[in-house]
């Protein structure tokens, strides 16, 4: 028991400091290793497993909406970086440039992609010709490179993996609703599947993407009050188009500009779902995320008749990703690292169990226990993986209401932001100067315009000047 | 009708011009685009599909091995990658390098990974402590860099996607069980599911991996008579480990070396997949790998119920990927499209095969047709499907061996090389100056010392020492 003790006291607890509890979850529940590559990680089996299920999940929706796989060079030349003048700006102090190429230095160098907008738009000037080949809906999964100073474990690192869709249209109109569309994609997906809520909005002009039009995002609440940006959709207008030239004949043989989108979500999320849903024990998963769901874990099982029993019980659970744990360890230890890992549902199986035709079920969110018969255990799991999915949607959408708090006036503001941590709703002017005046006295940031506004005051929080809108604001990853 | 002939036209015939038929082949079948990065293409949404699907079927075989999916760093700071003394000389040559980080130059020169040995080794070492951690299994999906000079689409070029796999065992014997359990996944993958028949076997020192011990390849030769390399697996013996310091306590508690493997297969594929099934009016892919296995077009679809039986008929073979192509073009040119998209079956469906209760099916690969009664077309469907896979084998087998020689002395080995495109089966002594003169001589390589050995003669073939193996000879991609 001395070595059960051990794994679980390793963790830093959240309460006494979160960040160091994140630093403890990721490395104890085996999601990453670090490298000799400063600001670069390994994505261990448990990490990769978990955005495999993302990208199959996210994949499978895209596809539904029409959206087709492509794959374009990881290498951007500076030329084609430097074309449209916003995004330059953005991105070029933060890529990595390649300048040697095989034994001679390149004529031009090449940044490795930190997002391929320049490049879709190259092979969109050549691959749109007519108003017969719009919309162009395209995705790629891929990783991307920007060079941080500070990193941290799926938050923020200089490599990281992602998915970026790229489309095309022929009318403004268009645009905007394949941009609203993917972010309520997103949205649906993390309620639905990493059961986290979300506010949907706009970003501030101060805040989108260098070179769009309108940025959408979705925030997320973490256990620690912080907001984390979990996807993000620009309609670019036909910005991009004319830097690059992307022109269609329309329908009356006219040259047309197209309208464009992009969207994306990254493994940012991994750490999202650490943040939402972790606890003191370590990693907690949401069952329709998880890469094991269940892990049965056999008491006493030397004794005869024991492991055939869990793995009978397994291949009855087929309908579940389900382990057995048959290592040498003790039961005692398996437990505490089937909840270190954020398994959803253990099932604890001895030869008392047996004897009695059942087996014990606990719930790793609530480590509610519950002795079923092993006649109806099929249908057990299966209720207990689904209350668990909704409850765990309902508690982090309860702690997320007992974290968002309404400003009034800056006094009430800075207040919220200096001792509650959480969302603050407040109204703005539209200025950007406010933005920058809050940030400056609390470091707080706006992190959307919701599309569910809410009339707080007439007053901008900040300036005291007739509002425009109720932001969001709150501190952030 | 003009137009549907132009479709066809445009490609050069495989008689007249190999390399260039390729070429119009990956354009017209929309495969891939050109890009402003010289010597990397675009994967459009019919070439990334292929290697979607390839992805699946070969993950789902990895997994069932007890295979695990992993990310690393796609950086490999210069002196990591120096650590193995015959690696690095194999792959610095052609490696791009990294020499900026956002505006400062990076202290060490990283390059993108030619493959990632090097990081794994980096990455097992500090991972490996027991033999309770063995053996290791890990695969990566991701994309690789090489300078090549001379690129060609799918075949060769500067950036291209694979899957790396880099296992760690306890004992050689482990090792060599892995490599060559893999490269019989490889093999049976590539005759199961691409109907490309492969010789299994080893290559000779000169044409093995840089850093290890043996290497294990398949062969498959492409309609013109060019061998293709379509994948290989590695022993690397102890090497790596003992340059790493990748050491585990044994069950007696003393410190072994790891022996460790490595094996890949890459988008060449399906430059293997086009050179092995293609004919003169396009692609044509195997069934079990078609994106689009079934392309329902319908005849005079402006009358009425014509659309909707086609979408009928959709539904009804859902066991299938089949799409309805009811855009505005005549059916002549949308039967040629479907043809040089490879796609496997179409089915005509006009108002007079409606009226008598039929369709038409027609088959990618002989362009036989045959009229179905509708009432048992998902049998027909299914049915036609499987014989083509089965007729693509064994006719790509037919041909291989059609075009496999054998020679006795090196007047027939020159003469078959000049004359006779294909494998050239011969004796060898094993020395690596007998390749080069070979080589030299005939521009013919040692492909590999098949498994199946068989005696041909006593003597080599270029030099008339004593023979030691008998090696597949032939041209190269």
């Amino acid at each position: 028991m001395a070595k059960d003790k051990k794994l679980v006291e390793a963790i830093t607890s959240m309460e006494d400091d979160f960040a160091q509890w994140y630093t403890d979850v990721v490395k104890k529940a085996d999601l990453i290793d670090y490298t000799s590559v400063k600001g670069c990680m390994v994505f261990k089996p448990a990490g990769y497993a978990l955005w495999e299920n993302i990208q199959k999940e996210l994949d499978k929706r895209f596809k539904a909406t029409g959206v087709q796989n492509v794959y374009l060079p990881m290498f951007i030349p500076e030329s084609l970086l430097e074309k449209e003048k916003d995004h330059v700006e953005g991105f070029a102090p933060e890529v990595a440039w390649v300048t040697q190429g095989g034994l001679e230095p390149l004529q031009e160098k090449m940044c490795v992609r930190p997002t391929s907008e320049t490049l879709f738009c190259d092979f969109y000037a050549k691959d749109i010709q007519s108003y017969r080949d719009l919309p162009k809906l395209y995705n790629q999964w891929c990783s991307v490179v920007r060079w941080e100073k500070e990193t941290r474990p799926f938050l923020r690192s200089r490599e990281f993996l992602w998915q970026e869709g790229h489309t095309a249209h022929a009318t403004a109109k268009e645009a905007q609703e394949r941009t609203e569309m993917m972010l309520n994609l997103y949205a649906d997906f993390c309620e639905e599947v990493l059961a986290m809520p979300v506010i949907r909005g706009r970003k501030t002009d101060k805040e989108k993407f260098a070179g769009a039009e309108a940025t959408y995002t979705i925030e997320a609440l973490m256990h620690d009050g912080k907001a984390l940006q979990s996807g993000t959709s620009h309609n670019f207008g036909d910005g991009f188009a004319k830097a690059f030239g992307i022109q269609y004949t329309d329908k009356d043989n006219k040259l047309q500009y197209v309208h464009q989108t992009s969207w994306g979500m990254t493994t940012r999320l991994i750490g999202a779902i650490i943040m939402v849903h972790g606890d003191n024990s370590g990693l907690v998963l949401p069952p329709k995320i998880a890469p094991v769901q269940v892990m049965i874990i056999p008491i006493a099982q030397h004794k005869e008749g024991v492991l055939d029993k869990a793995y009978e019980l397994k291949g009855r659970l087929a309908d579940f990703s389900v382990k057995v744990d048959d290592s040498e360890k003790s039961p005692g230890w398996k437990f505490s690292e089937a909840e270190m890992r954020g398994i959803p549902v253990r099932i604890e199986l001895g030869p008392k169990d047996i004897e009695a035709n059942q087996a014990v079920i606990v719930r790793r969110d609530t480590r509610e226990k519950i002795v079923v018969s092993l006649d109806e255990i099929e249908a057990k799991v299966a209720e207990t993986l689904e209350t668990m999915q909704k409850d765990m949607y309902e508690r982090a959408k309860a702690h997320r209401e007992a974290h968002t708090y309404i400003a009034k006036n800056y006094d009430e503001f800075k207040d919220i932001v200096a001792n509650k941590p959480g969302f603050v709703k407040a109204m703005w002017c539209g200025d950007e100067a406010c933005e920058l005046k809050i940030k400056e006295d609390t470091t707080a940031t706006s992190r959307c315009m919701p599309f569910k506004q809410e009339h707080i005051s007439d007053k901008c929080v900040c300036c005291g000047k007739p509002a425009k809108a109720m932001v969001y604001w709150g501190k952030a990853y």
